[in-house]
Parts: structure tokens; sequence; C-alpha cells
């Protein structure tokens, strides 16, 4: 599998809203994920530890809408633009943001993805 | 200056049509440009060589909307947007597209930008 037949079908996955789905099947094992951000939660290490940060983040947020467009791409890389409208479960705090993944494919896996805000 | 000092000032020449003054005064000299392509066109070293490539896209297209959104950051990268809509002159073909810039700032130096369509 080509990284661009890769990214279309994580892609597709993201646009159902399938994000769990889409991490199982083409996360690596050793993937790197990193958020905008300092402190504990800015690097997140292994694919189990990048599936509880997913499962964290739909527990303390109610989405309203959520929408990925991409891929678009550069070599083995490539970006996802999303577009989040949620509220803040614990602060009540409503927002609506553009943000960029960046991920990185080898040998058929993404081994990082990073986030921009 | 830091990197969020530099993106935005960069970012908001940028949202001016300025180009080349966003280039000449935030590019490092040793600065590489990595296209979205294969080909001797792929990858463009030197800030010299960034102008020329710049001039020449100028030279080649006929604009008819170009709008910069961002930055979008993540520690001393960021993610610009860009909508395209050009017509390319030798082909007369009408290009409407999405475009994201990943830039890499080093030492208050833009030292790698990277495209991704």
């Amino acid at each position: 599998m080509t990284t661009r037949e890769l990214a279309k079908d994580f892609v597709a996955l993201l646009k159902q809203g399938k994000h769990d789905e889409a991490g199982n099947a083409y996360n690596a094992d050793t993937i790197v994920s990193y958020e905008s951000m300092d402190g504990p939660m800015a690097v997140c290490r292994g694919k189990d530890a990048v599936r509880k940060k997913g499962e964290w983040w739909v527990a303390n947020h109610e989405v309203h809408e959520m929408t990925a467009d991409g891929p678009y791409f550069n070599g083995d890389q490539f970006v996802v633009n999303f577009y989040v409208d949620v509220t803040v479960k614990e602060s009540g705090e409503r927002r609506k943001m553009n943000e960029f993944g960046l991920y990185t494919v080898e040998n058929g896996k993404i081994v990082e993805e990073r986030f921009f805000y």
C-alpha cells in the first residue's frame, strides 16, 4: 500500500467519524504524537497511548461538528485539515477552530502525527 | 523574535500579497524548499534559488485569487493554508486548489518550507 493509498483510506475513515478504526488500522505500534502545547500531554508515545488520548478527548468534549479535509501530499508525509466545533465539558467553553494534522508514513504505517493550531 | 512573532508577521505579509518581502525578511540564506513532485523542481536550495522559483511562478501564472490563512503552530514549525485560483499561462488550464505550507524556524529564520497539495 502506497502512502497515497493509505492516506486516502485513513481520511475516508476520518470523514465517517471513525477515528478509532483509522488509528487501529494505520498507526504504527511505535507512533509518536505531538500536540501543540507544553507539559506532559505534549508528546504521546505508542499506539495504545495515542488510542487512550483519543478516548480522553472524546470523553471530555461534546462534538457539534467535526470535518476532515484532505489528504494533501508531499513525499511520505500528508496533511489533513480538521474543522472542529466542540464544547469543553469541564468548562462549558465552546470552541470552533481549524486544526491541521501532519502525518509521516514509514513501511505502510503512520509513525508520527503532529498537530498544528 | 519568537517563532510565533515571526510567523504572524510572515503571514501578514503573505495576506497583503507581499511574498517577496516575506521571503526576503524571514528566509534563511540556507533555506531548503520542498515541492510535492518528482524531478529537478522538487527540491530548491538557498534563498536566491527560492526567490527565483517564486519569480518563475509569478511569471507563469495569472492569479485570479490567492489567500493565506494562518499561522497554525506546533513548536518551531507552523502551517499556512493557501487557496489559489490561477490560470497556467502555458496551457490555459484554470486551477483552483488548497495548498499547505509547512515552515520550520531556527534562530529566527525559516530554514525549511515544504508544500502539500
